[in-house]
This record gives structure tokens, sequence and C-alpha cells, in this order.
């Protein structure tokens, strides 16, 4: 069985050996092989020749070392930053814009970011917001109003100070976020209780004057969408904001296959101007934490700093409660470090833009007819039923070439048609998830009932596989700790340390200095039984979960 | 028959003559009447009582003067432009924004461009473009690049100075567009002619310093698409150019029922940057015209001023060729200038947010449970039909109220259940488009195969009508010339001229400074024939249409 997940034949066609090495990365840390492997090979309980042969599309297809693109990239393995950097660029989904911290974000990742805002926009219109849109300039006075806000924000804010020619009487403020100027449009909206809830999103671009960016995870001007809300009473403002955080892990779950924790931040931790923070935290390959999506509880903070209030049924004025909530192109990010390997980018089925890729494969000019027509009505096939499909029949490349390519942007399926194929009516279909033999399906019929049905459920599995991958991964390197030395020993090892805490801010402040983690959540999955704070020894509520992060 | 067309019942409940006098605006301009009611009646050939008994659903319903909504807008055939604003303001299309000449795109008035980016968004994939994302600042010394580029935008600028607390050592401009910035991007991904054609697109906020806005119009901030593409020759570069405007030009007939002019503006209003502007353009109510949307042939000015080249076949460098093209929310005004009348706002069913309203109706406490639960029967069947529909069930306002609402709000067809109609098992449908009795149709089957064919069907009535009526405005209100009195003339009386021209651009200025008209295209739709330029009485190859404009 062992066997079966040593480099596969794959990896005989790679350059050096430590190319590909892992190709169950985004796992650093040493994963039992047996282990996995029984999972992977569950689906195909095939018996494994001493040899595996070629497949027969295989034949004729060049992967010698001469044929490694010049998009391969850094293993991840190697250098983890460097690898992100090489899979956004060769991938072709980001570039650095002209001004320096910016991005451009090229169509192969926008269709992810596409993909999220089209999930994510009809779940916000199933639970009963609109879209609609704010002016970015916000009058500089507007960003002082609230006390902790202006603190959080006033470091990062780009500043309009010339326009139409002139110098401006107010500076004007390129939204960073748009609570402020959302407050001061509601108090025009807002008289009474009938007015309430009054629940909107929009899509936007928001600047923050970001020292060390880095692309999707970091940048100067990103894209996100900001939800916001106002109710008549507190514990409608903080059901809504369960039921935004609900809805983002939801997301991640199911629709990025990132397996997300989710909980609440602490006080240190939250949003510049909330009460509460909820919050999902995605750990990446390297296990650094990433904060992937965030709903605040605000409280009554903006609408006393912008006088927001209705007349409640008893006819008295009071404020009202809000919340907001974001998701951002970071979220690409996320999923980029969560599931990219050594090849470089794994896209969930589900977000992949290119769901299938199919490659032909033909050497002798007589061939090239039969086996492009072929492929043609095959992606026919699959585009019928809505399967996101891409032919490559460029001739300036080899097959192999091909091959390496496309897994390297992260393509879930490939499908491989050569003449024996044509001839017998048939398909090759590979999986991304699992290289070599492993993760082919030979001889699937043509036959589009057939041959749709395999893709899906194909996608499906890989859909899968990627989330139970990435939870593993998740569970073995959290560690439960019960001492602040053990949190310092799974923290130096790149881990995330999971106790109980009741300790101060100046406590967890002395954590972030001395280890550089911080904490992401208290989880809103909290262990049974009485608990001791591993810092001070007192009885504590909760456990934290501490990581560096992004 | 021209009875049939004097004010209808309906106007008696209005406070006063004028409110509602003029039904058949936008057409401000006298038109004849039994004309117009001929093509209306057409329809519905029942014979006319004296008195037109109420509708069983009216029975009980308030709409005395009392009832008028304090929503009620400025009558269009009173003051346009306060009309105007009235309908953006109480329909809730959009707010003021804090900052000047910026504005608050609300849920009603976003949702018609959600729309609109539906439509365009399939149609620019299906055409072969993908989205991006370009940042949206841009270095000052990208606008001086391209002389006339910097020239038509720089008195425009909003320029941000200040990041992250310190003075920038460049100054940064919020793209006005971003041709410049898109250019430095190709520079770095073209390499040779296989890179080509590039062509990609995105949504994306602007900034214009204008002095002089009107929400949707003309704002300081506004919301747009803007494709690019780059191309190996100059007749694919001018193919994608007459493509994109043809996309604009279907999308306003199909879709907006806006029977735009398709043509080529003159040289002194072509796009700065540009070798040659496609413009669709739009008669507004007022008869002003309004550039709905716009397509350059860049040529080689942004690729020569950013060096933005390929090799081609034969090894030899050269500059691209380009296009750029854009719609933006402007269009979302042109809409509501188009069709609206002294009652508000008339939504084209295509782009309408909410196809269809539904006015439940009781009187007795015992007849409420019967109607409301019958009215969300009625939503639910249309909505398995994916009939946008809203129920309008608020115990606050008369069904009176909810009338003169829904129909100042545009939606397209009304749906009236009382208690006869539950008993009979029928409903009223009444179309926004066909005020009175005309535009009722009684005692209509709620058994979903016929209530969903008819709803369907009438939708698709008024948006052939809608775009009927615009077409019959239209064209009443250009006036062939051929002489520079003519025009003079058509233009005091607010109509448009068309004439042959072929003078100069000082020639074109003087009509401007003496008219206050210019020439807002050469039509590709030219009458056939030899022309002679109405001004200089020189032979001229096309007519051009001078009118005033927004």
């Amino acid at each position: 069985m062992v066997a079966l997940c040593l480099p596969s034949l794959h990896l005989f066609f790679y350059p050096s050996s430590s190319f590909r090495s892992s190709f169950y990365s985004p796992y650093k840390t040493p994963i039992s092989l047996p282990k996995l492997c029984a999972s992977l090979i569950a689906r195909e309980e095939v018996p494994e020749a001493e040899e595996p042969p070629l497949p027969s599309s295989l034949r004729g297809v060049d992967r010698k070392p001469s044929s490694i693109p010049e998009g391969a990239v850094t293993p991840l393995s190697v250098d983890f930053n460097a690898w992100y950097l090489d899979v956004i660029a060769k991938a072709e989904l980001a570039d650095y814009g002209p001004v320096r911290g910016t991005m451009v974000i090229r169509p192969y990742g926008y269709a992810i970011w596409e993909a999220i805002q089209e999930y994510l926009n009809a779940k916000f219109k199933e639970t009963g917001h609109s879209n609609m849109y704010f002016p970015q300039f916000i009058p500089y006075s507007f960003i002082e109003k609230e006390a902790s806000h202006v603190e959080g924000f006033s470091p990062e804010l780009a500043v309009v100070t010339i326009g139409g020619g002139k110098e401006l009487e107010e500076k004007l403020v390129v939204r960073p976020t748009s609570e402020t100027i959302v407050n001061h449009m509601f108090t025009q909206w807002i008289q009474s209780y009938r007015d309430l809830p009054i629940m909107i999103n929009q899509w936007a671009n928001v600047t923050r004057w970001e020292m060390r960016t880095k692309p999707f995870i970091r940048t100067l001007e990103f894209l996100w969408q900001e939800g916001h809300t106002a109710h008549a009473t507190a514990e409608e403002a903080e059901k809504e904001a369960l039921q935004m955080i609900d809805v983002y892990k939801k997301f991640a779950y199911e629709q990025a296959a990132i397996p997300v924790i989710a909980g609440r931040k602490s006080k240190a931790e939250t949003f510049a101007g909330a009460s509460c923070t909820y919050t999902i935290e995605a750990m990446m390959g390297d296990r650094k934490a990433l904060q992937a999506g965030t709903s605040h509880n605000l409280g009554q903070n903006f609408s006393r700093a912008f006088e927001t209030q209705f007349t409640d049924e008893n006819g008295e004025r009071q404020h009202v409660w809000q919340t907001s909530w974001a998701i951002s192109t970071r979220f690409v990010g996320g999923i980029i470090m969560t599931h990219g390997d050594d090849t470089g980018l794994m896209l969930p089925p589900r977000l992949a833009p290119i769901q299938v890729v199919i490659v032909p494969i033909w050497k002798k000019g007589n061939e090239r007819i039969g086996v492009l027509s072929t492929a043609a009505s095959v992606e026919q096939i699959l585009k019928s039923a809505e399967i996101k499909v891409k032919i490559d029949n460029s001739e300036q490349r080899t097959p192999g070439w091909k091959f390496n390519f496309w897994e390297m942007k992260g393509v879930p399926v490939r499908i491989e048609i050569g003449p024996r194929d044509v001839a017998n009516g048939s398909v090759v279909v590979s999986r991304r998830d699992v290289p070599g033999k492993l993760g082919k399906d030979l001889g699937i019929s043509m036959e589009p009932s057939v041959l749709i049905a395999h893709v899906k459920s194909t996608l499906e599995d890989v859909q899968a596989s990627l989330l139970r991958r990435a939870t593993l991964f998740r569970d073995r390197n959290i560690v439960d700790v019960s001492s602040y030395e053990e949190l310092k020993e799974a923290i130096s090892q790149g881990k995330w340390a999971r106790g109980p805490w009741s300790a101060s801010d100046v406590e967890e402040q002395k954590v972030k200095e001395e280890t550089g983690a911080t904490i992401r959540c208290f989880p809103f999955d909290q262990p049974e039984g009485s608990k001791v704070c591993f810092m001070t020894g007192n009885p504590a509520e909760q456990v934290a979960i501490f990581a560096r992060s992004y």
C-alpha cells in the first residue's frame, strides 16, 4: 500500500527529486503515508501492478524534464512564500499594479472572485439583504466621530486633497470601510421602528494604506462586500451578526472546502468600533492563520456617534443597533494557500473557473482531425451539463506541457483523448488532487449520460477530498495546551495552540510579543467540562485558539 | 373612441386637473389622441359603457384626494427637472451623498443597475471578453502620456496626495477611466502576436470632478463597465469597436426599450485619446439627447504613448490597435427620463426590479385572511415562473395609496385581489402604461398556467408598448433640415435636427454657441441619395443629428 503513495511515475519526469516530492502538501509536517493512502485508494480497489503501464492516452506524451514548462513554480515544501508568489504569477491570477501595494486581478483570479460573489450574493438576498452603493469619498470629519474607529483606521487612510484642480476645503478619505457614511445616510432614512430593520450590502473597492502587502492577502486597494444592518433591538443585531458569520462558515466549508473555525474575537482583536467581532479563521498550508471573514455586532457605537435614532412603539427615541460583515478578495489568497501543492494551484471544483480541461493527444498528422473533433464533441457534452470546460487544442505546446500547465493552474479534472480513445469511444479522466495512475480513470465511455455522470461525481469527489484533507491537516496541527510553556512549544513548531483562557489583555499582549501568536478566536465549538486558564490558573469559561497569522 | 383617452376615471381622484392630465408623457408635444388611442385599445375591443363601473377589486378602495401619497411627484409636464429629482427621491432610487456631487444608489435604483449588469455581463462573455480588475490609483505621470487624454481629463481629476499619514512622492489620480493603467499592464502581458487579441472588461467605480451634477446623469463618482481590447490589426480593432456599440444598441432596444440612434461622433465630440468614437444617443422625455453608451476605436494612440508593442508573424515590432467601450449608471437616468410620466417612473419589464406588485384588498375583518392567503398563493405561482413579484400586504396603507405608490415606482403590472376575486378564483391585472379601465384585465383566472401566461404576455406587451411609444415620440421630434435657419428653428422648439453636414469644426462650434446644440452623431442609418451640407452648400457624405444634450 505504501508504495502507491511514494513518488509516482509522474514524478520521474520532473527535474529534481524535491519537486513534487511531497504531493500531499499543504501538509508540511510528516503525515503517516499509509493512513492517507488508505483513504485515497479507497475509491479504487484495483490491485497494483509492479510497474504500472502507461495509460493509453499517455503514449506519445512527452513529459521529460525538457518539457517542464517555464511556468513551473518553486515547490511549496521548499519556500512557501516563494511558492505563493510563483503561483500567483504563473497561474496568471494577479499582477503588481504600478502603485506600490496595488494589485491587478487577472481574468483567472477574477473568475474565482466572481464564483465567490455569485454564491454569496444569492445567500445575502435569501437572508433578506438588498444591494446598494455608497460613495467612496467620505468627509474626513466622519472618520473622527467614533473614537476607536478613528484610532484604528487613521494610520491607513488615503486622502484626496485636490479635486478639479483645486485644493479641497475638507479633505476626503477614500473609504477604508463604510460604517461612517452608512450611518450618515441611515439617519436620513430611519425615523420610526417601521423603517427597521434596514439590511443592505454593497460590493465595492476599499483602500487601506498598508505597509507590508502581499497579493490578495493584504493590498492597498481590495475588493469586498460589506453588509450593514440596523435593528430596533440588541437581540436582533446579535442574531444577525451570528447569522452572517454562519453564512460565511457554510460558504467556506461547502464551496471553498476550507474547514474554518468560527468563533468570537478577543477584545484586543475586535474591529475598531465594534462591540463584538465574530470571525472565521482558516489554516493555511504553512499553518499560519488567515482571518477569512468577519461579522461585527456594532452595538450602538456608531449610532451614538452619528445619532442614528428611531422612534419606538412607545414613542421613545432610541439609538439603532447595528451590524457589519465582510468578505474580501483576501479569500482568494486563502483558497490558494489552503489547497495548493508543490505543483501549484488546486482549486475546489465549486469555485474553479475551469472545472475540466480537455487535452487532445495525437502524434501522426492523420490522427489530428479525429482527435480534435472528438474532443470538441466531448466539450459540447460537458457544456450541455453546465460543467465549466475548456479544450486546450493549441498546437504550439506538447500534451505533457499542457498537463503540467493545467495542473499548475489547479483545474480539478483533466480529460485526455488520444487516437486509441477515439477508436474505443472512451476517454481518460484524471483528478488534480490524486497524481499518477491512482488519480486516473481509464476507459470512461463518451456516451453523454455516462460521461456526464462520471465527471460530475469526480468533481464532487475532488470537492469532498479537498475538504477532508484540509480538515485532517488542520486537526493534526492544533495542539491542546494546558500551560504557557506548552503554548510556546506548539507555536514554535508552527502549530496552533488551543487552551483555556481567562487572562487579561496585558497577558494577551505578552503572548503576542513573546511568541508572535495572537488569539484567533474563542471558538463557538467549546469542549465540555470545567476549565482552568493556562496562563493564570484561574477558572476559565472558554478555550481560545492562538496562532501566528497573516 | 376619443373619449376613451380623455382623463380616465383614475384622474378624478387626483387633487388637480393638471396632475396626470397628460398621461401620455413623456410626450410633451401635442400628440393626436385618436391615433394613439387606436393603438392602445387595439388589444381590447370592449365597447365602452357611458359610466364605467368600478372594477370589483376597486370596491372599497379609497383613492380620494386625501389619500394622495406624500410621495406624489411634480408632474413631468409642469417641470421636467423637478419631476426627475422627485422621482429619484420618492421612488427611492438614489439620494445625495455627503460630498457635493456624490450619490448614494439605493436598493431600488441599484437593482435596475444589477439587471443592466446581468444582461451585459453575459453578452460580454459571449463575445469573448473576460472580467478582471485594475487598481483605481494611477500615477499622475500616466495621465500625462497621451496628449489629448490629459487635455480632456486633467480638469476633472481627484488627486490623492496623502497616504498612510504621509505626503506622497508621486500624486495619485483616482481613475477617471483606465486606458493608461491598462496600457501599462498590456506592455507586460503582450510580447507576440500569439498574445493577441486581449479582450477584457471591468466593472468599477470611476471619479470625475464634475461641477454641474445630476443624480445618475452626471455624478462625481459613478459605476460603469469599461471594456479594453488590444488587437494585431486596425481592421480587428474597428470590427470590435463596431461590435460593442451594436451590443449596446441591442441592449437599449431589447431590454431598456430605448430606441437609441447609433452612429459616429464628430471629431470635436470624440473621446479624449480615441481615433473614432461610436455612440448610442437616446432622446429623453424633455427631448434632450443623452449619450447612453460609447465605444472607441483608440487606434494606436495609447499604444504609441505607452509603447504597447508586439512582435508580428514576420518578426517585426508593431504597436497594438485598441478599443475601449463603456456604459455607466447614467443609463439608469436614461431609463427614468425616457419612459416616466406625470405619475412617476415607468420601468421596462425586462429591467424592472419588481415586475408585478400584488395589492390585496379587503374591508371587513373576516375578509382579511382569505384575501391575504389567496394573494400569497398567487405570489407563489408567479415566483415559480421566475416572475419578479412583490406582495404589498402592509396594513398601514390603503389600497389606493398602494396603487399610487407602486405606479409612481414604475412597476409594470399590478394584480388586485379582493374578496369577490377570491370567491371567483380570479384576479384583476392592470398595466402601468395604460391608465384606467383600458389597462385593466378583469377576471383573469388564478389557475397557474392561465395566470402565468397572461402575466407574461402582459409584461411582453408593456415592454413592446414602451419601445413603440418611445420610438413614436423620438420620430415625431426629429426634424430634417436643409438650412441653418431650419436647424435653429428645430432646436429652439426643443427638437433634434437632422441634416447633411460637411462643414468645419469651427462651424460646428458656431452652431453650439448659437443654438446650444452639438452634433450627437452621424447615424449609421443614412438616407439614400446625394446630399448638400446645410451650412456650406458643399457636397456632404452624411447627415448629422444635432441636439441639445445632457
